[in-house]
């Protein structure tokens, strides 16, 4: 039985505890966290539920095997850290720091300590996204031409990070997992508007050393919540709506045929026609991404596995997300990345 | 009776001949086109219309008062310039010009000959952007943050011209229309997926001096039709989807409040608050925006008085095309543009 | 060259001569209505018709091969057997008649003339009703369980018919074409709430031998255009969205199985397990439906064949609404049904 | 603090366990259900929750001052009765009970002991309900014409109940809910597609004294998910789509007018002309409606009022299901309702 303790207990913590409650071969031992009221909140939802007002108490707590961390950003790397130190294998919220070097440090101590490292990238344990990788892997959609995400809606102004590192962050976990290549380049441009608040509203550009492009819209300021992702091949194309609460994903057998055989009907056709096929729509299983997650992180642990979101995949991300903000910095300027995805 | 001569009879003129038919003042006296087989069509279609292979001949017709230009966007100027020269007044195809240099001649001549010159920005004639207009100068959006555009569908690859010139220009036109105020500066990125093609994927920013930010996302590669715009304001935002049959045009009572009076329920919320309230859809007027752009025209001529989309607002909207042109060139370089909208 | 005469120039004759004016093989002689209002405008829509406000000149034009009527279904009969008689060929707008027996009586009249006899249905000539037709004919959905339609919106109210007779017809009309049994008997409802104009809402339901139910929803007063028809089997599921203006048709793998197997996750599933499979949408020529038809009236003229949509389809139609309003003069009561569709 | 005893923890206990947590004023003591495992998973999910094998032990429980029921329908009024008995206030699970002399022996029976007795009708706590209703008796839609509810989904094959009692249940507690007048007849048809078990398809029209109609068609054997209402007024006209995540309620302020003044455009149009206006969608608060109604149910204890949904409201229910089913054991034989809803 694998002891869990939950660091935080904002706004994901009770996902977290509530989905581990479901996952055999653990259990929580306790949930952290600076405020008391959310500590009671936790005991009136889950009765007989340990509590802790300092969270270092709870990962040193010998009945702990693992961590989880759901606190804000800036203090991911010291509570990982802590724990990776005192022996305990982490699941940390994404993104997994602040910074690539502290993102750097954890791969290394959690290599060394031979733990567990994972990184919360929810989406990638998501039916649909999953479907996507496998629909990219298998040729089915040719060559990849692009990955296109809108992510908007009226959203909570968060004070730590900006709209880019809290919603673009999961199209840059989606992409490292579903296309088969690392960005060369990012372009990225923010606006706030709200003085002295973090931007709320980014346009980030992804560029590869093939055609391929990736281009994700975040938005903290939209009047309607959108969460489409269109991912162009040179066979077919996939729309990715996660709003639909069914057919999240459909699959056209659309595409360009550049013999230009056509359709006619139009004088601007020249060597380039298209063709329009059948749309598929594979059914999706419903369980929870969280849960699939979790059980992952508890097999991991069990067999000493790398999980599919592990701390290099988290340090990809962060990294990316750390270029993208030299450029956001420089009103999207394009910062050139090396094979590590490191800024030439 | 102002007799009217159509020249090109490709995708457009079709529509030009249809409406033309159908507004008062002026009669269609003939149509020109390269093709004899597109002006077989046109004869069999409106039984007695004239045609001509030789469009100068139509433009110097002693029966034409006006030339109606809808031929790829190479020729425009020469067309229009001798259609001005010839007396003439004119009305011509979107994008006006291929360079700036043209469209801003065609302005002068028109203007030194008194002559009526519109530009066919047929959206600014659509009842749906009539009322984004309406709300705007009305300040109900309150300071306008944002206008975001996805503009993507299967398209027809033309030659002549890339996906902004030929989608963008429809956002650019808008923007010029129901925007208050001229962008200070322009990015543009785009990618071509047919080698020798132009590029058929494009994504294009326009900065202002305030907070406001404009983004457009045209594409002709997409597997769906998405026609979306996101126009943000401080007090109400609008939701305007071309591709509905009806309510085009949602008004949002969203937005954000900074004393941070707010729902509660989350941790990450400080200062800024948000408010969620009604959403409102005026009925639209759904006369077709071509007829109504046509009537403006003859309206125009009549009392001499310049069309709404005049060709300084084709000359702005080149000069725009233009320097995001160049800003494409070099992979998104931000392009700042002076107050004509002239690259610095 | 097949001479067509166009009787009735009000909603839907312009849609008759604009789509025969597309097909090869014919040209139209001229057009009738009583209204020289009307003519006017399709002469200046179509200069050179020839307009005439004696219907009966028209259809006795030696020119004239065959006659088109669109006008109120009261005058249809006498119309048409007028040009039954005058040896022309006829299509004649849905419903074929008021009454079965006078549908009767054209069925016979053609028969014995050996003329092509076609009526206005023009949804069995679209592309999505006939894949419809395809799926079950194919067996691919199984046995057919039920067809419920919805064909409601803010429509005209008709002073000579009431909703059913001109909405619920086109589902009668699609029944008739893809289902593989006729009715054995009717139930209809209906409502009016302006006194003394015909029922503006109805509700009919079609009984079948099998455990096949058809249903019908058809209402003049809805707020909103609907136009959804769900055709579920006991293999597959169709759902057909007429209003989608792509993707009309979707199939769905889903179903019962009633051994019980099952996704298990709650206590109520005894005996009958169901499984959810992909959906599929299959593409669908945008060919305008009625320039189909027009097309298959010619070509039957041609080889003296008989139409999709003869006139003894027009005749069952014609047989299932008067049955339907023998019940709804009865609050419902159930209509049974001959083996020809009479009422017993 | 009030004690709650919660019997059954099959489909809907779950939801009441969770949902009783969040209110204040009481607590829940324990859970009764037949199964072990069932009652095994209540207790891994709230550690610390008391479970009972025989819900009388439960129900007998001193602590114990209400009993929440959520089993078969037929046990209803057994458990139910038991309870009253025991003095304890009920809530029980809709239908109330499987015969309306049950739900009059209880209606009686809690009035004689002054204890509260309410029916779980979820739907007239959901915020879109309530705004329904709100706008009927304000006279904004002035007078009502239909009410139609499409209540369709791949639903579980229930064995206790068909389709009717099951889902058109709902629409009958929000037609009882909102509408001012009661019914005075019934007509409803049902078809089985698996032998020996309930009807799965059900199609029900009320009757009432004025030219209003309202109709149910409840399915659980339809591939998409469909939970839209459509209410139609003189005035104004509701589409309620309960699928919608947001913009459940749109107002559309459309009708006829009768004068017959109209948008013209058609022949067809003589006395009766329509007008199209904007549609307003009112912002809805989000709560979950069966957390409100529970805590409608703990206020009406402590203050001995008569919830929103008591249990005349509960027998009104069931005395319109059992006329429904005579009528659906007779083919849709219109059965007539007295002043009280009972078959004449």
């Amino acid at each position: 039985m694998i002891g869990i303790g939950i660091v935080g207990y904002g706004y994901w913590g009770p996902n977290l505890l509530r989905n581990f409650a479901d996952v055999d071969g653990c259990r929580v031992v306790g949930v952290s966290d600076l405020s008391s009221k959310r500590l009671a909140a936790a005991r009136s939802r889950h009765p007989g539920i340990e509590t802790f007002t300092d969270c270092f108490e709870l990962i040193r707590d010998p009945r702990v095997d693992a961590i989880a961390i759901a606190t804000p950003v800036s203090s991911h790397f010291e509570l990982a850290m802590a724990a990776l130190r005192a022996g305990k294998h982490v699941l940390v919220e994404k993104p997994m720091t602040a910074t690539s070097e502290e993102a750097q440090c954890l791969v290394d101590e959690a290599a060394r300590r031979r733990l567990v490292l994972a990184v919360d990238h929810t989406f990638v344990y998501t039916s649909a996204v999953r479907k996507m990788r496998e629909l990219v892997d298998s040729g089915e959609l040719g060559d990849i031409y692009y990955y296109d995400s809108v992510r908007v809606n009226l959203g909570l102004f968060r004070r730590d990070v900006n709209v880019m590192w809290d919603l673009a962050v999961h199209d840059f976990s989606i992409i490292d997992y579903v296309l088969p290549v690392l960005p060369c380049a990012v372009s990225a441009t923010g606006v706030r508007h709200v003085p002295g608040e973090p931007e709320n509203i980014a346009y980030v550009t992804l560029y590869f050393d093939t055609s391929l492009i990736a281009h994700v819209h975040a938005n903290w300021l939209a009047p309607v919540k959108v969460r489409r992702t269109l991912l162009g091949g040179s066979r077919k194309m996939i729309v990715y709506d996660d709003v639909e609460p069914s057919e999240k994903i459909k699959v056209y057998d659309k595409g360009i045929t550049v013999d230009g055989t056509t359709d006619g009907s139009t004088a601007y056709q020249l060597l380039v026609g298209y063709r329009a096929g059948d749309m598929w729509s594979p059914h999706l299983q419903t369980t929870e991404a969280l849960a699939t997650e979790l059980r992952d992180f508890i097999a991991c642990i069990e067999h000493r596995t790398a999980p599919v979101s592990d701390g290099r995949a988290g340090l990809r991300v962060v990294r990316l997300l750390e270029a993208a903000s030299f450029s956001m910095a420089e009103r999207g300027r394009v910062v050139e990345l090396d094979a590590l995805g490191c800024p030439v």
